[in-house]
């Protein structure tokens, strides 16, 4: 296998990437493009081959080498069959069959997966999973979503829809996630706490309390995760709370899990990778308050270690297999 | 294998049984007698050493044909080295060596497992269960434990700890269960439902609605789930509201079982035995609100099948090893 290399394709609502490996986690080629999602697949697909093509042909080698090819894009999709179903952040690309289009194209296998579970796996695998036999990944970006390693597999569920954190309750009304008031998603990711930094900013401005976000509210975009995050490190009292208060509703997520699964691990990514104990602290105190006293301290509740190359790694993973 | 057979022991906090058998889930021979846990553990384990040689001896048996022990016990317990920890229905039972124990006594291995994951083995494999890949089995007694299968395997957790549904919280206060106010145990078992029982009997007394639980109120037994699934059965409204109100409760854990989970399905025991689709249907229907749309319709919620004989397969299934 050692003249063979892993293609990983990562399709993303933002940019598109495809990487080369002879050897993952190591990358030996790499490009990537703007998705566009409104243009619909087709330029994107048309440009995953072509790109694809011409990382082979830098490094001498032909779809001979290829040893098998991963995909790893937001659910849902039939992983089965290799089929993309208008994910949230891909909505024009309904029932692209990717499996079947890089089969075709280059002659070998292709595998898809969801980029939850896939980023589940490379963390296991490569980053801060290590070693663990039973872990949970959540990714917390501008959603929450959520990958099961049960004694050292990816656990799918019945119709691979196992790990659906974000839309689990956590109370009756609330910020909206995964389309619903009050949802782990809702109170737990980057865009509820935007939502729940929008209402903070509003209750400030009444009592007169001044905070760096008071210039990003009303405006077109609103208030960000990011622009939390950013007044939070400048020690911004109302984005500081803001932070602590998704991290206390992370840790009701975090509890769940704890009790349910008794992971060894818990494995975070985007916002804890940016916010770091600001955002976990709360959570582990909540954790250690709500869960069981021994599944609480058997587990660890650490942020993710791949950072940028995560969805490089991810779709490596899905083609070494999962 | 033929001539060898399986012991089981299902050490229950009002009875323990003893089982023979050369091909589970038939049992070919079996004794039981009163726990007594107030008398602490020594004179329950040599009724159970003194009761394995009695039904040996009455099949023409002696200890070299038992294939293994496999002993079935409230958690929590120390299922490497065989150890029970004083578990809340045998709060005597401090630290109870019992592999140990039955091993010396019979010079064959002896396996522990607490009951809910050996009832979800039971259930999988002989029960309700059968044929799945993905599954969770509630036991809804006096409290409400979990048992979780993933890919045709019982799933065990970091320190056997996994599966502990009752201990989720679903409110901020309410009834208590798994000492936690508020909890799914609290809400959704037979202890919960007296709690709740005793609520409505009380708003009925207000507004003096009649209600056949009205002369169990205040009782030294208090109302017990047996007293409000009788009522229901007998057409009592407010009996018949409670177990509604458990099942919707019910409902809400079992979304958040699906969401996480993904099974095909989930075999639940005790008050679902007794209470049926009364019970059962509002919980179906708060799954079919709160769950991810595909992931709820593709999971069946049935209740368990083997009824009074599970604990007897159970500890069956860990003699032959989960």
């Amino acid at each position: 296998m050692s003249d063979k290399v892993w293609v990983g394709v990562d399709v993303g609502g933002t940019k598109t990437a495809m990487v080369l490996s002879p050897e993952p986690p190591t990358v030996l080629a790499r490009a990537q493009f703007a998705t566009r999602p409104a243009q619909g697949p087709k330029p994107a697909l048309a440009s995953i081959k072509k790109s694809i093509g011409e990382l082979l042909a830098q490094q001498g080698l032909t779809s001979n080498a290829i040893a098998r090819i991963g995909v790893s894009c937001g659910g849902p999709l039939d992983r089965v069959r290799g089929i993309i179903q208008s994910p949230p952040n891909l909505p024009t690309w309904d029932n692209v069959p990717i499996k079947a289009i890089l089969e075709d194209a280059f002659r070998v296998e292709c595998q898809v997966e969801n980029d939850a579970n896939a980023g589940a796996v490379a963390e296991h695998r490569f980053g801060a999973g290590q070693g663990t036999q039973n872990m949970v990944f959540l990714t917390m970006g501008t959603g929450l979503g959520g990958g099961i390693i049960t004694d050292g597999r990816l656990y799918h569920g019945t119709k691979d829809l196992a790990g659906e954190v974000g839309h689990l309750r956590l109370t009756k009304t609330g910020p909206v996630g995964h389309n619903k008031a009050g949802s782990a998603e809702g109170w737990a990711s980057g865009g509820g706490m935007a939502q729940v930094a929008a209402r903070a900013v509003a209750e400030a401005r009444k009592k007169k309390k001044k905070t760096l976000l008071a210039k990003y509210f009303g405006t077109k975009e609103g208030i960000t995760a990011r622009d939390v995050g950013a007044a939070a490190a400048r020690g911004d009292a109302v984005a500081i709370e803001v932070v602590r208060s998704t991290g206390r509703r992370l840790g009701e997520v975090l509890a769940i899990l704890v009790d349910l699964l008794n992971p060894e691990r818990i494995v975070i990514g985007g916002l804890a990778l940016r916010l770091g104990d600001m955002l976990l602290d709360p959570a582990r105190e909540v954790v250690r308050r709500e869960a069981l006293a021994l599944a609480a301290t058997s587990c660890q509740i650490v942020p993710a270690e791949l950072g940028e190359r995560i969805g490089d790694v991810a779709a490596l993973c899905v083609a070494m297999g999962m």
